[in-house]
């Protein structure tokens, strides 16, 4: 058994209901998002218009729990910690396992994230960010069916030269964000600093530091919540599916 | 006008009816499927499932002929100089626009080509191999609903040093097939040299050069014509779609 084995596992079995943020180092960590069969075509083809902020990994079957490709074994009902239960674009509920609400038409999209970077970045001498933001912006994405709707960000606060390792690194991992959408100035994305979804309002930028932008997978989420699809299933933020591929390769296999 | 722009004018009209390989360089060429919607999703999973093979580089929206992000005011049916036919998974016609066969349910997939690196690594020192070989395997790919076949790829022929800088540049463009997926022995992927699809049967290969083997565009065409759907559309071989996209851009915009 590896690592993302055990920590599943332990998942599964109600032992472990805490945040998977960066725990389980050298895997890759997916955000999750459950639709209906109907709804997955829009949303395939928004990941595909999209792929900065929605680099889609694996898409089960539909009915099919298992994530065959990334997690042979695995059961996207009862392997994550938490889930978020959206009811016609409402939270409703939050729960520790989703069987129940699992039915034969149910698809599951596994989508990177900034964490498998994060580490990354860190081995490579990049400190990890104290803080990282996740904002609004007033960049629109491109729609796709009844999903469309505005970029959301990430920002971490590096020196120039932290940024630029940072773009060179990333760029590495297209499958969990890629390089940078932006690099500089709020203003020009029109990032919302005031009002961050994740993160304390930021009143002032340090002088020794810029603010370095990538495309985040609460993008996709939220596009699919303005459309206000009946039943949507997502992992809770912070709780998220450990696969079994290396976040050091490039590429899925 | 850009050149790509001027290229589709002159498709479009009528002046131009020969191959566009190795044509208008600089801009990324593409590989076209057309499908009925109702096809469309099991062809883009089986796309997202096999990335190597079928990097997405757009995806018209149902009955749009218009490849909004990639080439703005172009038109699928009249913009390729030539176009194959395909009924119950058998070659029909050969046309040189699709304009009757186009419907409100039909959707174009624009798949990157291998066309792209070849002028990359030309720049880069490596000269542009004299053949390319297209040829099957008995490598399987990830299946989708009714898409499913071996992976085909294309070989080239290089020096060990022409390799490894091949291998270095060629992940740069994830969206034309990224990496080799394969180097050296043909057996290991059970490379048919004997019964190529495009080139002359492979009697030896020479000792001073390797066989380096990339996930070809070909693929997806197989795999969809092995699922036999009523109707699907594609380039005829060597007449590809000229997008607005620069070659040199590593990500789609």
């Amino acid at each position: 058994m590896n690592n993302a084995q055990k920590a599943r596992q332990e998942i599964r079995d109600g032992r472990w209901m805490g945040p998977t943020v960066y725990q389980v180092p050298g895997f890759v960590q997916c955000n999750l998002v459950v639709l209906p069969k109907n709804e997955a075509y829009d949303f395939l083809v928004y990941c595909q218009r999209n792929p900065r902020a929605c680099p889609v990994i694996e898409v089960t079957d539909p009915g099919n729990p298992e994530p065959v490709r990334s997690a042979p074994g695995a059961d996207l009902r009862t392997d994550l910690p938490r889930y978020n239960v959206f009811r016609n674009g409402a939270l409703e509920t939050d729960e520790v396992e989703i069987t129940d609400l699992w039915t034969r038409n149910s698809v599951g999209f596994l989508i990177g994230s900034s964490l498998t970077f994060d580490e990354a970045l860190a081995r490579a001498g990049v400190p990890k960010s104290e803080e990282v933001w996740v904002l609004n912006t007033t960049k629109e994405t491109f729609p796709a069916g009844r999903f469309s709707g505005t970029l959301v960000v990430t920002m971490r606060w590096m020196t120039a030269e932290q940024a630029v390792i940072a773009t060179q690194l990333t760029s590495r991992f297209p499958y969990n964000h890629g390089a940078p959408v932006h690099v500089g100035d709020p203003e020009a994305i029109g990032a919302d600093l005031q009002n961050p979804i994740y993160g304390e309002p930021v009143r002032a930028i340090p002088k020794t530091v810029m603010p370095v932008f990538w495309a985040c997978g609460v993008t996709p989420q939220k596009a699919a919540l303005r459309g206000k699809p009946p039943l949507m299933i997502t992992h809770a933020p912070g709780h998220g599916f450990i696969t079994d591929l290396l976040a050091d390769r490039v590429c899925i296999p």
